[in-house]
């Protein structure tokens, strides 16, 4: 079903000029716009572009002012959050569409390795793109010091500790974990277990923070299980150890919708109604909360405007020089529906 | 919370050339490994280089080669299926690992608006990247045109009938499709309907072929609904017409595992069982199938594979300049479980 053919070069400066009869400087004066080149020799080198095919090339164009008109945006995450969070496609979107308004190209990077990380930092060197978005940066992350390094206007999405220098836009997750806790006990519930994930990150520690300002005295440490992941799979990994733990739970906070659409999936298997039984919240709501049944009750986290405000903030940081220093932080709210 | 500073610019050739106290085509010598230059002032240049932070841009490094070591991957998906398809997910990092182990950066764009389709064709144009894979191709789409137009090599997944010059990697559609319809009537059912999307598509199309070609002189026009998209809503609203038009449904076929996921959402509003009252079967075998209850039967695509093979289709144009012209079929499989 296939044969093999050699495919046509792209046509270069080189075959431009040779087509013309004029030197390859020549036409790098036409292609730079300057002056001091004939009315002949102009119309003759803009014939030849467009009988050979040749394509003005942005980045040697953009040389002088050393930019691309292109911004990264890094994404690091695990394979099974990476295929399964609907926030990242909604943060993705979000900066697009602000980049696009301002006529900037979002390129999307995928850090899934070591060799990855490396590589993502010779292209940053590269010139290839005049900012960088970052999501989910670990602490240490070697991209976020590699941006610092080579000067590059970042934003984070997110706020590790490790980059306070960098600018970023965030939630007030531990607010926000609180706020669920809180109306989940206003239920009525009194033996409330939380799945907790991801402490390696701002967002896995602050929403174990709020859940505990919320219980108070209440507290029970063993009533907390930590998974990896903010996934289904550690979801159900989490809610089984818990139920092995504490099988007289009538509450849980799961620090994603992923998270407690795993947990509500063990929870219907051994055999516990919800919300009669044991009343579940979860955080984001993303896709799976509509997907989950009952519905989930959670908190909205602004996907889209996250990415929004990124672009934002690196644009004007790219454009003006000017760096907004320290953490936007967007509101969030309770969404309460059928699963507590 | 914020304040404002200005940043320190990025290094450029010149400042390398005043610190070393040479001519910048000196230093553009000595960056571009040639000879001729005096070893001390090729020492001065290199110390100027660690002095003032320079990064060597490999845009224009690669002038000369037109090279810039990247492959983009062009992702042309409404909203709804970007944020919800799993499968989409999948092939990228089936893509980002084979170009990662050759030393390549996947850069990915994705398209959304008109606007954006602008855009990618500039960039496209300006030498960014050295091949691209493209998802998800319309007919007539304007981007497969340019990228044919620049001589960029390019590998689609999937294959609209409108490039057939473009080597494509895909699945057999339509014999998948018959091949589950086939199970799905083999336990029994005698009303089959089925929600049909994406038909400007080729797999939309090969989908309700197969579909056709299984049920032989039992097909019914009447029992097919179209929706546009591969999507969970899609799936509840295609549901909902087809109860309407027949509620003695016996069997669904599901364009894919989202839409069917939707379908049985609704099929359980409407207090039907499954597989009781109601068989369901999807396509994909992609992470919904697992969540939905009960579990999808449906048809495995190798997901991680189409990318992976387009990245080495592109990798062997783009390094030997041979291109493979026709279609590579990834084989695909029924599995099995619960909701049929």
């Amino acid at each position: 079903m296939s044969e093999t053919r050699t495919r046509p070069k792209r046509a270069t400066i080189f075959d431009v000029a040779a087509e013309a009869g004029v030197s390859r400087g020549t036409v790098s004066r036409v292609l730079n716009g300057e002056p001091y080149v004939s009315q002949s020799a102009r119309e003759a080198i803009e014939a030849a572009i467009d009988k050979v095919g040749y394509v003005r090339n942005t980045a040697a164009r953009n040389l002088a002012t050393q930019t691309s008109g292109a911004v990264a945006l890094i994404v690091h995450e695990p394979h099974a959050v990476f295929v399964e969070d609907p926030n990242i496609g909604a943060i993705l979107l979000g900066t697009n569409t602000a980049l696009s308004d301002a006529d900037y190209q979002l390129v999307s990077l995928i850090i899934d390795s070591d060799r990855d990380t490396d590589r993502v930092v010779s292209y940053l060197g590269g010139g290839f793109v005049d900012g960088a978005i970052v999501v989910s940066a670990r602490e240490d992350d070697p991209i976020t010091a590699a941006l610092e390094r080579l000067h590059i206007p970042t934003v984070l999405v997110g706020r590790p500790e490790t980059a306070p220098e960098l600018p970023s836009v965030s939630i007030d997750n531990r607010t926000a974990a609180r706020d669920i806790t809180e109306r989940l006990v206003s239920t009525g519930r009194r033996r409330i277990g939380m799945i907790a994930a991801a402490l390696d990150r701002d967002s896995g520690r602050d929403r174990l923070a709020g859940f505990r300002d919320a219980l108070g005295d209440a507290f029970d440490d063993a009533l907390v299980v930590e998974v990896p992941l903010y996934s289904f799979h550690s979801g159900q990994e989490g809610m089984r150890q818990l139920l092995r733990r504490a099988p007289d739970l009538d509450g849980i906070f799961a620090a994603s919708d992923a998270i407690a659409a795993g947990a509500v999936d063990v929870l219907k298997e051994a055999g516990k109604r919800i919300p009669n039984d044991v009343g579940v919240v979860g955080f984001d709501d993303s896709a799976w909360a509509l997907r989950c049944q009952p519905a989930l009750s959670t908190v909205r986290q602004p996907a889209g405007a996250l990415g929004a405000r990124a672009a934002e903030l690196v644009l004007d940081e790219i454009r003006r020089g000017e760096r907004q220093r320290g953490v936007v932080l967007l509101p969030t709210e309770v969404v309460w529906r059928d699963s507590a």
